[in-house]
């Protein structure tokens, strides 16, 4: 198997890298025979214990891969590795085929171990206190980008490195977007307000979201804000090893439907995380894999009104030798900001 | 041609967004009728004039892109389309061949028209101000990543809105490594200090590159700093349409080997930018393509010392009808601070 995800090669290597455009590949055989494959430029000085080949930018790099792979057998590939290195092996190597194979890596890294799970929560618990500094930058006339700006140097000072991802600030009916970018926008009153924060900590990310309301809150998103959060607690309760992850996100889904929000809940509940945010997996209707104990990962209902409001909350869990627990524990009530 | 590339996708319809693991692609087609394939939680309301298909997380969506692609003709395939999505496209979509065939619209990115050469000019406008306002951060006990946190709001305060990638901000031996992480090394007097920084302004991104050095300078770093300085002159006066790139990295190279340092110098001697700091084309030995008018690209020989120093000297040009014009101002001349 040829690995070429730098969060793969460094969970199996201990060595990262961000590669951007060059070649990184770590050649997995079974002979034990493993090959790392490096531009000169990677700064990597450390003895990682398999051997290591070297390239400059204007070697044909593919070629010099290519020599390395058996003859005549399945060459696993990972499912990170872009077409303009894929395509030119297919066309140096003799491999019999070429088949995606990363999940046992990914399966792997779904599964914490204790160290891990200590990073973890660690993450998380700055997460939980960030929150709260969040909320207390609300003010009237506040835009988004002013808070979203002012929260690495927020998780800095509670002692994480930086922003595990591009802050989520979104009021009103730009909640209503899964993925705004925060702007101008200036908070009104009645609105949403979405955080969907989190940060790195020993190479390990938290994310949460919670949702509150400026000043005022109409009846109908009380009532939506409520759903969601009943949703979101349902779905937490049902976790436990050997149940399909497609079960827990029905559990969530089923509850907003009921109410008639069902095609407002556009996503999938939640989504698997680690040393990346968005790491293999994801909590969805289409994943049968069974849950077992060590995985983390998000569980995050929302339901959007496009043109007027997002509600979304998030937690972080942990499955448990017979249940979960949450690595956030930031309030999930209802909570109306008057600054 | 499926093109995949979300600021490729950006640059032919206008419309940006980042798919993460998700699959965004746009198929180009001979006979006009393009299809943009969007997820759903991708937000995308304007028209673009292509006709959009929709899908969610649990649609198996490879098939379904499959099924556009017409049966028995070649498959143009985007350089950064990724094994997940390429292996199973193969398997499911009848095209003859994959080909690799981003080059077409990269050639159009590398060539930018007066309203993006306006944009990259302003762009490096701010950044030759943000230098100055970096080199004010020196004084004495000062970590690289106290300067280096503080460059995002320099850049905002200018007019920028972001970096346009993380900086590098590296003293003494820390500057040997091409891409070091900005960490709390602590300045010394004698040590080389690199900066290597850019902004985003209108989407489009600067990159500059300078050393100085603290308080005082060797003999031996001083004839370094002044043979990088010679050599990137050299390249930048032999730029001009019709001069294969690889001449112009054999230039600055010759220049540097000539002195002894050539294996010193590793990596090379630049890269085209625009939309993305790194955009396709290398300034090398292995680049044979001529020079055009309307062409951008970085010009950052360096001389790297092991366990020692680093020297590098960057500045973006855009090339002119009869020759260059560089798009960076900030003196060049070496310049040993005392704060």
């Amino acid at each position: 198997m040829l690995v070429t995800d730098p969060y793969a090669v460094y969970y199996l290597t201990d060595y990262l890298t961000d590669p951007k455009e060059r070649f990184l590949g770590l050649y997995l055989n079974a002979d034990g025979n493993h090959v790392l494959f490096l531009n000169n430029l990677f700064f990597q000085t450390r003895d990682l214990g398999v051997k290591e080949v070297r390239f400059s930018d204007t070697d044909p790099v593919m070629q010099i891969v290519s020599e390395y792979i058996h003859p005549g057998e399945v060459l696993g590939i990972d499912k990170c590795m872009q077409a303009r290195f894929l395509i030119p092996l297919m066309a140096h190597a003799k491999a019999s085929d070429y088949v995606l194979s990363s999940l046992c890596i990914d399966m792997a890294r779904a599964i914490k171990d204790a160290s891990e799970i200590e990073k973890m929560v660690e993450a998380s618990r700055i997460n939980d206190l960030a929150m709260e500094k969040l909320k207390a930058l609300i003010h009237p006339g506040v835009t988004e980008i002013e808070i979203a700006d002012q929260l690495k140097a927020i998780y800095q000072n509670l002692g994480a490195s930086d922003n595990s991802f591009d802050p989520i600030v979104a009021f009103g009916e730009n909640g209503a977007d899964g993925h705004h970018m925060p702007d101008d926008t200036v908070l009104s009153e009645g609105q949403s307000i979405i955080f969907d924060v989190g940060c790195l900590k020993d190479g390990y990310c938290s994310d949460m979201t919670r949702t509150f309301f400026y000043q005022t809150v109409s009846e109908k998103h009380r009532k939506i804000y409520e759903l969601v959060q009943k949703a979101q607690q349902a779905a937490v309760e049902a976790i436990r090893p050997g149940i399909p992850i497609c079960q827990i996100d029905k559990i969530a889904r089923d509850i907003i439907s009921a109410e008639g929000y069902g095609k407002n809940f556009n996503h999938r509940l939640g989504h698997f995380i680690g040393m990346e945010v968005h790491e293999y997996g994801d909590v969805s209707c289409a994943n049968e894999t069974l849950l077992q104990e060590g995985m983390i990962f998000s569980i995050e209902p929302g339901i959007y009104l496009t043109g007027e409001m997002g509600v979304r909350i998030e937690d972080l869990v942990v499955v448990t030798k017979d249940g979960c627990m949450r690595l956030n524990h930031y309030p999930r009530e209802l909570e109306i900001i008057h600054p």
